[in-house]
């Protein structure tokens, strides 16, 4: 019924294959039969060898035949698997109430003033959704509304939802792009000069298209740290150019933290903050609620006066998902998880660096906080081979890691923020490992 | 920020308004006030005296201040709310493992073995979303992608959901319509004839016009008891003569079942089962886990094998979430909530005519299991004003009810499927003093 949402790589490159189908052992192999006749191809699975977890605590996963998984992949589980408080919060609320938000109840309005307490002044309200899907398809409705035009500007790879019009701004999703999406490179410091004034002169010349076209421009929509373009952090402040240009043009400015967001950049609690910028919406998920499906959008006073968008989503700002994001809100700040983020990124891209001279493959790290890219390519080019040969080597010897780019080139690191020092220093020594290992076959 | 989604009447008539504020006790009033500074207008409250819960179980809720309500309006809550079964089933979860569907896990492959068994033996696969809406969403992008045109055929006071896509299929929801999605009357038994004839006759109508138009058909989209047109479940078999037309043009016939599956309708556990027809998507939502995130498109082998939307959902079909849905699936079956709905319903439908003889505004009671509209009227007129102060009155004497239909006119109940005959005992009583205080001033 529906396929891989990839374009090609970034789930493409490292999934299970009906050919790898032999490999498994006699039970998985059963339930993967199972599986597919009931979910066909559309829920494809990692890894050459799917692994099957059965227990999750902190930052590691346990597999149905008694492996041990250290997790480097899973934001959702930001605050780390099972967190007791997450636990007790779902266990409590679940038995006491879940119901809409037709009617009052306090959690949703303590939450959401407190949601708000991690923005900056200018944000006043939230509406709640259950996933990012949804959170950036009512963005990009509350851009038409408020500009009254329709233009959206999206990065090459980009991934901001399954809805039909959160894929239409999905490039990294295959099918063909209405005439309202227009498409800008992500900014990569790589390419030279200066990141900022490159990428605002791109978006520049799509606003100015958009207007030629007909359509006007409503909205550039962007994931702070480009999550699925390959992870660009650097040079922070790079996006303050393109805000004013996205004012300036009368259009919105919306910042995708579904990745990036709950203080996985380990400055602050957003992306858009390392960047000093202020931008007009903001998209919340993942890690929002530790599993439970909690989204939201966050608007500034002065959009969120100006819009009226007709909603209501029947599931979103439950008593049981708000008891969930709360748990998390104070975790983050109770743990003081923003500063391990921003530690154990630091200690982890280190000892990558220290990996580099023995290992050519390496052509790029970057990161910010516990939000790590590794680039494998030479002489500029892109080898996703080397990037799945990578990941499936980790998964053999306990860790789960994933790519991400448009070639599927990049090794994706984003772990639970509660990871130990000793946990990264485990992670690094299976990939000296595994890069051993691939380097000799 | 967001606004109500309902067009007019049915969350309007009853809904709080900033002019009732001084109506409320100070405490309330103050929650009140701190949640419009951080939810906006975008989370209307029912009622005009809204409720604040703080506890559910089975058919009852618990207000802050000690009060207790029947419930006959909540089917997320369709085995009761906070059923002891769905409790367990999510503490364990949630406290053992919780991630995606890219690795393997029992739970995902036997509900959806399970829940495929309820469905003719057509149906081959399931995709699992959040909400109804991404079901819907998801929904239209299959029928696009399979017929390979665009235009979707709806019900003239519909609600399919929240996404741009599901709004636009939303005749409910304020706002102009696309093109591609083309409106018909609901089937209203009550317009003389055969109701099937003449609903196929005006489908056909549209289809035509859609193929004049250069669009092309692709869908028709329904709920099977047309919920928000304000219920319409009779004469039972008239969708065969639309699913004909809708074949033989060569679209899909999407079944709407977020409100009316899981037994709601006391036959069978779908709504298009009464109308013994075979659909060829099925959207699935509200009940289906008890107030869990959870939803799904159920498709034919057909459909499935010709479909490949590329789709990833990263919170859909989680394991917390299938075992709340498994939990629900079970109770269904364990306390034959089906026969309880038919049972309840008949009862309800019953003591509602008794009092009609009295009450001539009662102007049609119509329904089918435990889901019933009663219309306000008088020769012909639609009476939404009574609709909303019965309502009103009965949220004053301890029972939750709402509205639907084109005008709002319509009370609509829709209680957990477990309520009791002394509890219909209790909400007949109660509308009797209700009717004849309204009557009275």
């Amino acid at each position: 019924m529906t396929g891989a949402a990839g374009r090609v790589s970034p789930l493409e490159a490292n999934r299970f294959t009906a050919a790898d189908l032999d490999r498994l052992p006699g039970t998985r192999r059963r339930l993967l039969e199972r599986r597919r006749a009931v979910l066909g191809e559309s829920a494809p699975l990692l890894y050459r060898r799917p692994v099957h977890p059965v227990r999750g605590e902190g930052a590691w996963l346990r597999d149905a035949d008694g492996t041990r998984y250290l997790d480097m992949y899973n934001n959702v589980a930001g605050v780390g698997h099972c967190h007791p408080r997450v636990v007790d919060a779902v266990s409590r609320q679940v038995a006491t109430l879940n119901t809409h938000i037709r009617y009052l109840h306090d959690t949703i309005v303590g939450y959401a003033e407190d949601l708000l307490s991690t923005f900056p002044a200018e944000f006043a309200e939230v509406a709640f959704t259950c996933t990012g899907s949804e959170a950036n398809d009512l963005a990009v409705r509350l851009a038409w509304q408020v500009t009254g035009q329709r233009g959206v500007i999206v990065t090459e790879s980009a991934y901001h939802g399954g809805t039909a019009v959160a894929a239409a701004c999905s490039p990294s999703v295959r099918g063909p792009r209405p005439d309202w999406v227009r498409v800008v490179a992500a900014p990569d410091r790589r390419a030279g000069g200066d990141t900022g004034a490159r990428f605002a002169a791109e978006v520049a010349e799509q606003i100015a298209r958009l207007r030629r076209d007909g359509i006007g421009f409503a909205a550039l929509l962007v994931d702070t740290v480009f999550s699925s373009d390959g992870i660009h952090p650097d040079p922070a402040g790079y996006l303050a150019s393109v805000t004013d240009v996205v004012r300036a043009a009368g259009g919105l400015f919306v910042a995708d933290e579904v990745q990036p967001g709950f203080g996985r950049l380990g400055h602050g609690m957003w992306g858009f903050q390392r960047h000093a910028v202020v931008p007009d919406l903001v998209t919340l998920g993942k890690p929002m609620a530790a599993g439970m499906p909690v989204a939201a959008v966050v608007a500034t006073g002065a959009v969120a006066a100006g819009a009226d968008v007709p909603y209501f989503n029947t599931f979103g700002g439950n008593p049981v998902s708000m008891a969930a994001a709360q748990a998390v809100l104070d975790i983050i700040r109770d743990e003081d998880l923003v500063t391990n983020s921003h530690e154990r990124g630091e200690q982890l891209r280190a000892g990558l660096r220290a990996l580099r001279p023995e290992h050519p493959c390496l052509a790029d790290i970057r990161g910010a906080g516990l939000f790590t890219g590794v680039e494998f390519g030479r002489a500029g080019v892109a080898d996703p081979v080397t990037a799945a040969a990578v990941v499936n080597g980790m998964r053999e010897r306990g860790v789960l890691a994933s790519t991400a780019g448009a070639h599927g080139a990049v090794l994706k690191l984003r772990p639970p923020l509660p990871v130990t020092a000793a946990d990264i220093g485990y992670f690094l020594d299976v990939t000296a490992e595994v890069l051993a290992e691939v380097a000799a076959s």
